[in-house]
């Protein structure tokens, strides 16, 4: 699709914004029949779709629920099955340690071993932040021949270990035995390009071990999710456009900087998310927007505070609307359905409105209303090709 | 889409139930403009349809009409166009012959050859299946060095060859030149893995040949259609379900058995395969249960016994409710249009109803109404990762 989109990009002086609710689609409550959006009172999101084009957007195949990565890479116009970004490299981005492409990441747990090396506790008992950002400072002291090596603290027993240096593959197996009673295990291979950090991994752990061994219940780590940064075609140079990302929470700040976009400094709520497009309007072509209280919700399986996040986004769209984009886009990254209480399948509601996207029959922004949209059922990473064609910035293809 | 599946396949409790009426789906009679589900009086099917999500299921490609075998492989969740069952293979299932992989299977035909070898009669006159029997007996006698022979009797001038043995290729020319006048052919392979499989079938012709001398009309065969049967990805393992299937007729067990799953023994009536389910349905998380008569209704060009199949099978619909599914699914392999008399390619109607399925507009379980679903137009193949979704028997992909 990159490929296909590429050479036909062209140039010109339209605005696009994106708007990403994170979580956005839902399920009906049994009681009521109605879903969150259904439940919800949002006219602006209703006029929205009545004046623009509606669908669904499937992010990675029917059935299949996508992470906060795929969902993300999606909405980007990246094929999530063809990019991944593993678990390893979502903690590093969540703390935003600034990952390079090449670089090998991994989820740390400190934790309990007793006198014969034997795990006790998968998380050393949930050690203070504190005692971990302590403990990662002592890691740092270990040194590996030709790599950089980065322990970094995230919460509790948590933290992330970063590999930078040239030709590291990323296919590693976990030390986690997901049991008490083991012995860590070693690092393998997943295939010959990884042999070397799988050596430089156990090499580290080694260290690890001896440097903790009078820090329990802090006495050992466990390393799991490791993957490389792909190298993702840039944002920016893809779809000619200058990228801005507007986003309070790390992890999205830190998907949208691995492919290029410009990330903006703003608050921590989506009254400043806002101020902090108005302010920048001149300067980029597109926004990426990102609302993040509707997934909180719906992963809390609390669907009345769904429905007030909902409404609360919606009070935000005309602030949108005055700034006249030239293309306003609506979706989500995933659906969170309340009743769920966790991330779901099922495709979630997107609305285009440009001069040029057409109306359909659609006028309501819900699950059940925007399934008649004459956008259809669309793969996530099908949603820029469309944006880019209605802010005029893509020719023709083929004469 | 395996692939993609098998890593993310979890385990609970739950039981599926996947009811496929064969060619279920249909098209208007031009008297009335209604189809034979829209005709039909199917209260229950109407209200799954309400309480489920909808759409219409494509199993191969837009205008391509699928067979029995390609439209159930869809079914299950296999690439029709990447998993192929030849006709060979098929009409071995249909036979329940045991078939095993690697194993090489022919249609076969008996024909009336003349003094000079041309043939004369393609179908050998349609003898009697008794005459087939015994003369399927004396085709036994021809061994071949290194594999197993099988000539299996099916009806009138129909047989069933399978060679048996480590090696084998499948891909094999076929013997009939498809007109009067000629000689038989031989077989040529058409890859080398198929070349010692073309010297043993042209031997088997040869010897057929001399055995049936003596047996006008009946004196000489024709073999067509050569598959290999496909190594196939075991459903059971590939979805971790304890599988099984109630079918009363003999293709669809053998379909079922090919890729895994334990085939029931049931009656003749859908009665029967009901109360089969009834009866083991602590035994099974996923159960394939198989309606014949829509298909048959269809292929006979009979919108009447179409619309009183599909209001027989509604009536079964509040019996396998009353078991409680946790994902209850109805479907077809293909569409048998009455005014086709044959199998077409409409795409088919599709409901699923579970705890999470959530709702769509549609009111009515026909191809115009799901047509507006919030399943969309769906290759086949993605059902079951949609239902094991529904079964909550999936985990995210990606962090």
């Amino acid at each position: 699709m990159l490929d296909l989109i590429a050479p036909l990009v062209t140039s010109n002086e339209s605005k696009i914004v994106l708007l990403s609710a994170d979580g956005l689609g839902g399920l009906p409550r049994p009681e009521t029949g109605k879903s969150e959006l259904e439940t919800a009172r949002i006219p602006n999101l209703n006029r929205l779709a009545t004046v623009g084009a509606c669908g669904l957007l499937r992010h990675v195949a029917p059935g299949i629920t996508p992470g906060s990565g795929p969902g993300h890479l999606g909405l980007f116009g990246y094929d999530p099955l063809r990019y991944l970004v593993g678990r390893g490299v979502l903690e590093g981005l969540g703390i935003e340690f600034d990952l390079r492409a090449g670089d090998v990441a991994a989820r740390g747990n400190f934790c309990t071993v007793d006198g014969a090396g034997l795990i006790t506790d998968r998380r050393a008992g949930r050690i203070a932040t504190d005692l971990c950002v302590r403990l990662t400072e002592r890691l740092r002291t270990v040194t590996l021949p030709g790599v950089e090596v980065f322990v970094e603290p995230v919460k509790e027993h948590r933290f992330v270990l970063v590999l930078r240096g040239a030709g590291l593959g990323g296919r590693l197996s976990e030390t986690d035995p997901q049991a008490l009673g083991k012995l860590p295990l070693p690092v393998r291979a997943l295939d010959t390009a990884s042999a070397r950090s799988a050596e430089l991994v156990n090499t580290f752990v080694d260290r690890a071990r001896t440097i903790l061994a009078d820090a329990a219940p802090a006495n050992m780590v466990l390393l799991r999710g490791f993957d490389r940064l792909p190298d993702l075609p840039r944002f920016p140079e893809v779809f000619g456009l200058r990228a801005a990302a507007i986003a309070a929470y790390p992890m999205y700040r830190g998907l949208a900087k691995v492919v290029g976009m410009d990330v903006l400094k703003t608050g921590g709520t989506f009254a400043d998310e806002v101020a902090t497009l108005r302010q920048h309007w001149q300067s980029y072509d597109f926004f990426f927007l990102h609302y993040k209280d509707t997934d909180k919700a719906g992963e809390d399986g609390d669907f009345d505070a769904k429905v007030a996040a909902l409404e609360r986004l919606d009070t935000f769209v005309p602030d949108i609307d005055a700034l006249k984009p030239d293309v306003f886009v609506v979706s989500g990254d995933h659906a969170s359905p309340s009743v769920l209480a966790a991330h779901g399948w099922q495709p979630v509601p997107v609305v285009i409105h440009s001069r040029y996207s057409g109306a359909d029959p659609v006028t309501a922004f819900t699950e059940r209303a925007c399934a008649g949209g004459t956008l259809g059922i669309l793969p996530a990473q099908h949603l820029m090709p469309l944006v880019m064609a209605n802010a005029l910035r893509l020719t023709k293809f083929g004469a």
